[in-house]
């Protein structure tokens, strides 16, 4: 509970930044400051090298040979290693500022030389918990940057394929590749959401077996998180579509048709959420009905035990009273009489209740 | 109910998928592996005849054949026969990853030889369950693609026509012959809206007659049943509009014509969607209230039992007191002067109650 | 009720034609067989007869007169008879089947000769039920087709001014004809967006007065009307700015004119309905709301009906006891104080629920 | 009440004209027919007089005159009367009809010589009640024709400008005197807006303090009135923006210019008008919860002393039992040890109590 | 709270202003009379300079330097000084108006030597209350005219960094600094975000620990607060994105570029707004499924404590009563049996209960 909250709250602390100039870069996340981690995967379609490169020169070489590099660059804290960085690589300052901007919500901006783009990978972790890291790209005429925060990622399956060379990645351009690692942050928002599904799905069950106020704020707690979601996707559909529109020499025809299906799976995905945002929203409203249930339930049971036996005491109570006269007292049956008496009013109310079906 | 569950989770299986090659033929269904049939209908005005084939040599020999050709292929689960198909007809890789995607929301996508589209039919089965089985659609020059997942389809009604010679269906050519397959599929959403009609009424009227927390529990499902057929439906009518205006020369401007009636029954799909969409909401609407009157009976009867009895109780409870000196105990009509008083309460209650039309 | 639920029904009857090739004429209205009766009024500024023709030349005569003629067919039923007028007239087969689909969507189609629209007919009948009637209308050079299901219609006003020469209407054209009768039709909106102005004010009344679980299901009712008023009549605004932005040498400048001053009515029309809508999902709440209140008043009189006599019955239960040794019960006046303590209770809780504003 | 109730009602009196031809002058008003008063302010920069004039060619000659005349004319009942003025200022018969009918929506329209518009004046009356009022504005080359139903309008500020000369108005033309009517009609808006304001402070406080069901009745009516006003206020920023588009010469540059003050103004008055929207929606959820609160703080009393009392009379109830062998009976100190027992389950369930924090 | 209400009421004073001309210099504000206070900071990349001046002329004088003047005028009540700044500045009339209306929504108008713009400055004060300070800024060619009501701003950021010569803005000209006074408004928007955000926190909480209607009250509170700053911040990115589409040659490329980085700001504070709005939302909600939570909760305990206790209070009255023939109180162990009965009772019901999940 206590990190989803700070999922929400990371969202809110820009103003670490107020009354500073625009385009200063500042580190807006939460972590604690770690060392930047550089990894080169440079590849053709015949060649295929990991560096690690120790110096800044090293890394800018690869900006202009004629292999595809894929620059990831882990680690957002050292402002000024990503100053360097931005500099070797003629990078704009606004940029260097969105990139070490963990909240950054999802843009894409063009520039002549470079498109820049920041999205948010989501992922569940081990403690099945809605990860949401700031993720930056910088597509250029023959590589790739990639900024992140964390050593984790989802871009593995990208790296795979570039490994063993299966599929069309090898073949193709930078362009491509960052199409691909694109289309992986996609990818993973069908799990992301498949999760929303899936917890949906045992909030239902439990609303009906068990509907403590726990389950009203694990409702809450969803609902939050669909609103958390829906911010960081809904934006992505647009982004793709703006590229495939884009007159960038950088985006080949090619590489805009893959795009296409991408911009599809992205509508699909914010129809999806909208689903879940519906269904969401009724959870709430079945937690209602069914405490509206119970509450009946409770009342019932209440007016029945009452209503039986708050008249059958009042019997009671009448014969026992201490009149000198009383007749029925001194009948011999009498005792016998009042609770022949008291039999067929318990049978005549429980045929009312059993008429009204409450029982 | 297990049913239903499995329909909604459908739609997120993609993740099988998840680090894949964009364009990797993935069948994304859930049914066992089958074997594919295809069946072909050829015909002019002048012939009509049925095929078999059982190599893929002579499905494609269709292709340029000057008939007019519905090759019909029934399940997905051989992805290298789907290829195969693929690789003869030319087409695209990412449409072949479409055409198994047994997800792929209805898209349409032209190009320069041939039109694409997915659909969904929609039909209820004999177990009066909705279904919603994938179709892709392929239309060239000469033929007409039709891939779908089970041996049931919505077709029988166009086969029939192409057999009878009834209408105009031989007369015209395969652009023609996609319409009157869309038509088909549109006209069936008017069935499975009369079906979610008829759950409304049949709701409604349980809601009134005995309000359970399962008929709660069908409303709900009720809901998500129409907030899938809206996604389903929904783009449906998007796509008959591009149809209408694409510029493809496989789309004849006589075809286009009747597009614009399909067009027509999309919206009014729509609309009645729409309508359904907001009953649907005020069931649940209707249910709380009704859940209201119930707590509101019990808690009369339970008012009114406790507020005669309780203050009768009382006074019997007076006169059961063990005091040396009370009076009234040793009054020869004590006894029924107290059962009077009581009789007197007893009617005014009744009265006051009466006056509140409680009773 | 039973016929406002078939109102509602009415819609999905279309899979009738489910299979059907498109442009089959099939009578989609659920009235019994009746004889097609037509009348023709024949007018121009000094001209004013009226025809029973009994053939179908004797209609077609009227397709090229100087005059003005409406040709008003009523009954749907017999299909080869609408066939025989669609072909004398030149009409196309998608319109005769829309003129006989009575659950035909308000739409207008413009062809090169004629302009083709159908709407819906909303009035109250005697029985004061809402009832909407399929009206198609073709208007050509010289004479507007009217097809309409029953002999009642809205039209007897223009009728009337045709008869009486006043108005406008016998120096015009049939253009001028064709926007009298669909301003007619907008007229009788009015009329039924009054009627559920009443009701609307008729169930709010009942619904402080006596609420009982009817007024709700009326309150649904009443929902679902407006829901049909509303698929029925908003069509009708965009239509109307086709046809005024129509460049159909049919609609000449001058009736566009008295276009605009329907589609202003239109507009006027769907405004006050959304209000009505709003209206009607406020009724919903105000009846919850007013359930509430009633349920609170029922749990104060249980509340303080118990909280006053449990507590005293309890006094006298304690008196009741059958100890040897309760010195209370020897006391000279012990019956008197008791009862001297319970008045003090009695009083005192009822100035604490006086003070709570309960009583 | 009965009078709000009034307001709502005419806008559907239209029907009295259902029938008749388009574009005949009737009036739709509910008032009594009264004598219509003309009254002309005739001014120039050094010029300012008022006329009565008797005859309608002395309102006639105010057309051509250099000097700008505002002919403010009231009552709208005398049919015959406005359809003269129509004639001599060369009107259009349907704008005759929209200024006689008081339920006509805001609309403005352009034609060569003259531009149409009809507001609705909202002011508080002095029995605190909203009036909306119907005026029709003729704005024309030299003067401003001004049609109002009643005596009383909103216009005394702009009568006190053109008098003491104060402002810009005494050197402008006609369409600066439109502008300075237009904008009266707008500023009076805000006064109604504040009102509605102020009632809903009202409620909200009342609804703490006094939540009987007639404060639910308020709000609901409260809600209506705000419908109310925005269907009256809604359609003006769009015809100011159009007159600001309009090329008609009549709208000088110079008062577009102010015109887009007024712009600005409706804006912020539907802005705000939204907010109270929401507010009044609010209001009825908030009016839900006291209810809920109150039924609560009920059930509390009741459990607790039902609690409390019950059990202690069940152990009276014990020792009221005639069994012959009933040992604690016989006990020296019974009676004592019994007080003490429910002295202890007294203080047991008070503790219980206090520390659910029910009291 | 009396503070938020005038917030919420200041908006509707415009009325003050009711019946004057427009273009009226009216001081619309709610604060008493202060002096104008004016500072000027001039500034180019080497020289900076703080002037107070006391004459107009000195302040004029700075409207024609080549250095960069930033010219802060506090206090707008004076409004002949007003006028007379207006005067010497060329300012518009309608703009003067709109400069010394605190109660004007944001807006910004382009003229040919000057921009004009009036925002809200949203800060939180020491008194943790929400404060939305009106502030209009006039862009010149060498200078910043700053109108504001109170010494207090949220320009402190922009003024150090003039002074202390960091980030661009000394070697930038007036439009950079307009820009970085709008920017300094914009960061000023999240901390009052944030604000809410630990608002809505602290009340969810409470909401589970104590929810009182006090809670429910301040929900009611956060929710209009939240109604306020959308209008307030709402029209920001649009006219941020006017500014951005404005050819004014005020406006020079290089500030757009800045300006677009503020657009995306707008933006996102839209975003967590809406999200923020629906968290609001969401809260009234779980106030009442804690309500009905609790509700049930109190249900139980009574229901539970009378349905023992009731039946068991019969068993005991039956042997209270006074019959001379009752076989069992003369038996030996009579009392003890019954005992053993109504343990049997108890027991069996508190098993009923558990087995309920009551308990």
């Amino acid at each position: 509970m206590a990190k989803k909250k700070d999922i929400l709250k990371r969202q809110f602390k820009k103003h670490k930044k107020v009354g500073k100039a625009p385009g200063t870069i500042t580190y807006m996340g939460h972590r604690e400051a770690t060392e930047t981690k550089v990894t080169i995967i440079e590849y053709t379609e015949d060649l295929h090298k990991i560096h690690y490169p120790g110096e800044i020169e090293q890394i800018v070489a690869h900006k202009d040979t004629p292999t595809t590099s894929w620059v990831n660059i882990v680690g957002l804290s050292d402002e000024s290693f990503i100053e360097k960085v931005g500099k070797h690589f003629g990078l704009n300052a606004l940029i260097l500022e969105d990139i070490v901007n963990t909240q950054q919500r999802p843009k894409i901006d063009e520039y002549e030389d470079y498109i820049f783009g920041t999205f948010r990978m989501l992922y569940i972790n081990d403690d099945n918990e809605l990860i949401g890291e700031h993720v930056a790209l910088v597509v250029m005429q023959n590589c790739v940057l990639v900024f992140q925060e964390l050593d984790y990622d989802v871009f593995n399956g990208v790296r795979d394929r570039i490994n063993a060379k299966s599929g069309r990645i090898r073949t193709k351009n930078s362009d491509y590749l960052f199409f691909a690692l694109l289309d992986s942050i996609i990818d993973n928002y069908f799990i992301v959401l498949e999760n929303v599904g899936h917890k949906i799905e045992s909030l239902e069950e439990e609303l009906y077996e068990n509907p403590t106020p726990e389950v009203a704020k694990q409702i809450q707690q969803l609902k939050k998180e669909v609103l958390k979601i829906r911010q960081w996707i809904y934006p992505v559909k647009e982004l793709v579509n703006r590229l495939i529109d884009s007159e960038s020499p950088l985006m080949s025809k090619d590489t805009k048709f893959f795009l296409r299906d991408a911009l599809d799976h992205s509508y699909e995905i914010n129809e999806s959420l909208q689903i879940y945002r519906e269904m969401a929203m009724s959870l709430m409203e079945m937690y209602m009905s069914n405490m509206s249930n119970r509450m009946n339930e409770v009342m019932k049971v209440l007016t029945i035990m009452s209503s039986i036996f708050i008249p059958l005491t009042f019997i009671a109570g009448i014969y026992g009273m201490n009149f000198v006269h009383m007749p029925e007292l001194q009948w011999e049956n009498g005792y016998f009489m009042v609770w022949g008496l008291m039999v067929v009013i318990f049978i005549g109310l429980l045929i009312f209740f059993k008429k009204k079906d409450w029982i």
